[in-house]
């Protein structure tokens, strides 16, 4: 096994009503001030939580985060100017994937000399100067123990990845509870996110054993567990996995993270607003199906962990999962085609052009991945 | 799902040569003094690494550790006068589970206004001083990722615990190319413990979901190698997979710990001064046949962990899994009775005294164990 890096925030509190426990977190405690970025949504369900904190003395300042996706750099110029002037000891972090990440960078970026422009990339971030604690009301994303935040250039239309050990929270705060009132295609759409980040993960070129463990564990709980937290919001059994799938799904990015499936995506929420998660799950299957000549494998092993009896060849075992995840998808209510996204032929070449820019998740896909073969890959689902 | 707390090493290095980079680790980088408490076999495949980390100008303090087992009180005491004296930013500990426990007490006492003879139990250590890295060259104690240390109370003969957030690692480096010189016996010994700590965590009254992920892994992993690395020490396929089993266990015993196997082996190190290893090796069959019927489903499903196939009913599965467990035992050269150890019927009753004070494991146990079942179950194997 070669060398690798596993980093994750050094508390994590995983389970159903582990929200309670927030207000005596040692890192609370030791704050004055306190400026929660929260999802409208779930403000209410959190609104207990936060008159404890403020009940025991503390300064919080609610920011409500209104932005329908990852923030633009001028959305985040807004929310900086905010939490610059408010200067926090302690940021906090309540909602999906965006809300998160705009949390983490700001806890980054406030009071800090690097600016946020200048650490666009990876490893180019060298602190952070505020606490932080994450807690994701969705199950998919996985920010909150990864070391990743996604901003939006609106200029560019391509989404920019920041990547440091500067942006690990102090603390993640994983209540399945949260995610309760999630309506059914935000779950179907953010599950089917974990499940790319694990299968992504396994079947990435630069797999390795440790995360292996997590990546097959997400994929098994979401297959089990999805469509039943879809049709059946309330069953907190499926909403448990879905949280913990999703949180293995994100302790598999720092060390491997995603591949093709995730880069070739970039260009339909950057250019086309398609949320992260619905993107990732139209394009899965045809990326794997372009894949899996490269580890035919590691693609069955996918499809055994999805439930898939492991057939005489690896190739056929692997399309069996492949076709496995259109079906949940096609219960789960997510669209196939890349048309009913309002994308058509014309568009392709620009984002194809946009997925070759992502070279740091380019670079993780088991097979070679040109322009030409990114535009193939659109067509079989257009 | 109920709530449950993780807490590990903020950084994991894992991999075959990852010591290599440990000279530029920040931890080592921002450090002006360093203190290494060093198991003496390992010191020379250490030496490179020292050299390095000398020549960048910092001041290294080598401490060969000398003991047999875990240290005394009046050892360790020998131990922390030395730290005192050079007082050190970072306390680097190499070796098996004894010497990084002492490390990770180096650690938080040096410097500390806590003695450790105040914070002997569950989160009574309020903070730990000084920097700390741990270095395993065992695969076993999983005491790199883990917030336990142990001393021996050497007046009473009891192993006393210390269980504290403040013993987690800033970092640990897992290097499976240095357990290859480790002989057959302390490598079947050693396994064992982590076989323990992961069935003990998954047929834990405590079990949790988040735990079951990595106890499983950990059971099937020590069950396809530590045969194939007792036979041939320089399998470093085999070393690996060792190595990341004892991690797993590792990550097992802050969330959840161990049961009834390792409260029963207490008094076989502390009075008879067995390893530790060997205790729970020989416990292990016997315990798990006493708690079986507690949770036959559990002890079925670390049966088929181990490659036992489902039988029709989980307690004849759990059985054939013990079989196994005993099979494995004997055919890396761990003796099935306490006999062999020099234990005899007399001593059974002083045992079970001191198993019965270990309440903080006790109380883990899937099934009540009184103290006429501990002698109950020793003599199983006597």
């Amino acid at each position: 096994m070669n060398s690798i890096i596993l980093q994750q925030p050094g508390k994590i509190v995983f389970g159903i009503n582990s929200i309670d426990k927030l207000p005596e977190d040692e890192l609370i405690l030791t704050s004055r001030k306190i400026l929660i970025l929260i999802a409208e949504p779930v403000i209410n369900l959190l609104q207990r939580t936060i008159n404890d904190i403020q009940l025991s003395g503390k300064t919080v300042e609610l920011i409500p985060y209104l932005f329908p996706g990852e923030p633009t750099f001028s959305q985040f110029d807004n929310l900086l100017a905010q939490s610059q002037r408010f200067n926090p000891d302690c940021v906090i972090g309540v909602g999906g994937g965006s809300v998160l990440d705009s949390a983490k960078l700001l806890a980054a970026i406030t009071g800090n000399e690097q600016q946020y422009a200048d650490v666009v990339g990876v490893g180019l971030l060298k602190k952070r100067m505020k606490r932080l604690i994450c807690i994701p009301t969705t199950s998919g994303t996985g920010s909150e123990v990864s070391p990743i935040a996604i901003l939006l250039n609106e200029k560019t239309e391509a989404k920019s990845g920041i990547v440091s050990p500067a942006l690990l929270a102090d603390a993640a705060y994983i209540d399945p509870a949260l995610t309760v009132g999630l309506p059914s295609k935000f779950t179907a759409e953010t599950g089917m996110d974990a499940l790319c980040h694990c299968i992504e993960a396994y079947t990435n070129k630069f797999a390795h054993p440790v995360v292996d463990t997590y990546a097959l564990k997400g994929i098994q709980l979401i297959s089990e567990n999805l469509l039943k937290a879809c049709k059946n919001g309330n069953d907190l059994e499926a909403r448990s996995a879905l949280a913990l799938a999703s949180m293995y799904g994100g302790l598999c990015l720092g060390p491997v993270n995603t591949h093709g499936v995730h880069c070739l995506s970039y260009g339909l929420g950057g250019k086309f607003h398609i949320s992260h998660g619905l993107a990732n799950a139209v394009l899965l299957p045809a990326v794997l199906r372009f894949n899996l000549e490269a580890s035919p494998k590691r693609h069955a092993q996918v499809a055994m962990a999805m439930g898939i009896v492991k057939g005489k060849e690896d190739t056929a075992t692997a399309l069996e999962g492949i076709k496995k995840i259109e079906e949940l998808s096609r219960e789960c209510g997510i669209p196939s085609s890349l048309t009913t996204l309002g994308i058509s032929e014309n568009d392709l070449p620009a984002l194809a052009d946009i997925a070759m820019q992502v070279t740091r998740l380019l670079r993780n896909n088991p097979r070679e991945l040109t322009k030409e073969d990114a535009i193939g890959i659109y067509k079989t689902i257009l």
